[in-house]
């Protein structure tokens, strides 16, 4: 097991009615005068931010609002977001939404507190040393960004589609009410679903040794995906159910799984791209990587996709022929992600093999590979994404 | 699932030779004069004691030390602590130790802000507010008190042994060596193991419902609990096996993996009087209540049991007789204990049947009952001890 650091100081505050406390932990947390960020029209309609607002208000907090975050966030509204809370002396951030809207708030968290372009965050040109607090209301369980100490943002100029990765920017508390993914769409709650595995196998492919613990809760999670994903398809009202993906979707991610071990994180290089490209949603589009990326890298640590199939997928080990035993836990994954409505092959979300070379070159190589469970080059990806259309 | 708050905001500095960036870390923590708690002789004749304090001293800190922790840790020794703590205007706790030693430090920092007896908190007279900053070097994986909101005290008074639990008292940083634990009798090591498993039982056998991503989550341990232990008692050296359990004990009680379900503890409860007559290391305590606590509770609900033994232990599912399969689990643990040298039954500890009314009487029931999956009253506990005996 490798040395590391793992420090979470997220506050989850989890269960029904929990978006009622907005006002009362914004002032626990220091709060004056707040900025509401959110996304569509969705958390207008079901009344949620309705509800945020008036609790804020029994809270006797001032704020302001932004919303327009869209899929893969943007640079531009993000400014818009530093100039509004500069303009109206803001020193908290509240995120009503998903991955997209807590990422947006924790860039102009950072930005209000940097003299420079919060961009250099993304580019690599700063660290980030501190930030306005940012909490959340979490609206779908996916992109686990409501206990992470990472953001996505995408410059619209060149479309370039950066992270930052700082335990500053963690959300000083999160509310996580299940019930509020209730009304999401199923296919927006299998694609949430699959995110969530993805975080949890970028994790579990490793060349690092000895990792029994962290594998055996990232098997966990995994497990409970299986079982619950389905209940949830079947009845979207099946609260517990979305509880148990909601915990698991936030444990997944905040990092207590991947703790020790040198992690991948290729796949989801590969899959930003068919978003960009073809616009599917993040999570479908890693249900098109994953299974190629499982069987191009397979060979190089056969054992461990056996490992995979036999606690996850409950494949019979087959232990004259693991390479079987192998191919069958990332078929029955293809199986499970197929019977939850997701995209597993490219024609499925519009791709095209002629497209490949232009993903390929889209890809932030700089001459150098992704990944590290098997580096990932240039020609390596344009494999992959082939085999993202075999039958 | 129950809603719940989860808040573990201690950061955690895990791996090889990390005590060495105790001063560094105090530093980082405000600290100007540290208090250096720790326990018997053990930890300054590995030199670990020395070079914690090399650290401070590189980082030039001030420090006063106070030893002398023992298991079970005493209310004299707090007040103790308190009084040297104010007269050297101490700003900082570093608790270089197992559990006991942390638990000491707690309950210190705790008292160090508090104008009447510290004893309030443990007593339920008083709820603490603020604390001393507390951090760990961690010494033996197994009480899980280095990322836990939980101290138990014993007022020597009377020997009451009492817990308080708080979200204030989680250290600010643990250090976590694996390697520091590498020195102990392997005895204390599988006794500490025990005591991380019975972490896990507690929150496992639950009344709640549908808590599949923390069942998963607990299974996920317990496995790796099974698995690592039994190599680090054939090679007393083996780094990463250790690392395992260091990082399971810390996550089996910091509640990530126990949130959203009511939880029992009534095994802990009846040990402390094992540990308080007998004298039994508690972890060892651990091993002898938990198979007849099972056996006396196992028809409550046979189905998890029978889950238990078929997830964890990996008993083939019985689907006629389901308490065949739940039986079968407890005996298969029994036999892991056994099998790692720790006792499983009252005779091995010296223990007797004409104590039992002794035993009962100082559990601290009050006229009600303890744990929750089933209610033990006086009758009940009566009924485990004597189960205690059985082969």
């Amino acid at each position: 097991m490798d040395n590391f650091q793992f420090f979470s100081p997220t506050r989850f505050i989890f269960g029904k009615d929990t978006e009622n406390q907005a006002g009362t932990l914004c002032k626990e947390f220091g709060a004056s005068k707040v900025f509401i960020h959110f996304g569509g029209g969705s958390v207008v309609r079901s009344g949620l931010l309705d509800r945020v607002k008036k609790s804020l208000s029994e809270a006797e907090l001032d704020f302001v609002q932004l919303g327009g975050v869209k899929p893969n966030p943007e640079d531009t509204l993000v400014y818009e977001g530093i100039k509004l809370c500069k303009q109206e002396n803001i020193d908290f951030i509240l995120a009503v939404g998903g991955g997209s809207v807590i990422d947006s708030a924790k860039a102009i968290g950072m930005g209000l507190c940097y003299d420079g372009d919060f961009w250099d965050f993304y580019s690599g040109a700063a660290v980030p040393e501190k930030t306005i607090p940012v909490a959340t209301v979490l609206t779908i369980s996916a992109a686990g960004s409501e206990g992470s100490e990472s953001s996505v943002i995408t410059k619209t100029d060149g479309m370039y589609k950066r992270g930052c990765s700082n335990d500053v920017i963690r959300p000083v508390f999160s509310i996580l009410n299940p019930a509020l993914t209730q009304t999401l769409p199923v296919y927006q709650t299998a694609a949430g679903a699959a995110d969530i595995m993805a975080h949890i196998f970028e994790r579990y492919f490793t060349n690092t040794k000895n990792v029994e613990t962290t594998d055996r809760l990232c098997e966990g999670l995994l497990l409970s995906m299986l079982r619950e994903l389905p209940k949830v398809l079947e009845d979207p009202d099946d609260y517990d159910a979305r509880a148990n993906i909601m915990w698991a979707g936030t444990v997944a991610h905040n990092n207590i799984i991947g703790v020790g071990r040198k992690q991948d994180w290729s796949s989801h290089d590969l899959e930003h791209e068919l978003s960009a490209l073809y616009g599917v949603t993040h999570g479908a589009g890693l249900a098109v990587v994953f299974p190629a990326w499982m069987k191009y890298t397979m060979n190089h640590d056969v054992m461990r996709f056996a490992q995979l199939a036999v606690r996850v997928f409950g494949c019979e080990m087959d232990f004259f022929h693991p390479e079987r035993t192998a191919r069958k836990g990332i078929a029955r994954l293809e199986q499970f992600w197929r019977a939850c409505g997701l995209p597993i092959r490219m024609e499925e979300i519009g791709g095209k093999k002629d497209d490949i070379p232009y993903l390929v070159g889209h890809l932030e190589l700089n001459g150098g590979t992704l990944g590290s469970f098997v580096p990932i080059g240039e020609a390596e990806a344009a494999e992959i994404y082939g085999m993202m259309f075999e039958k």
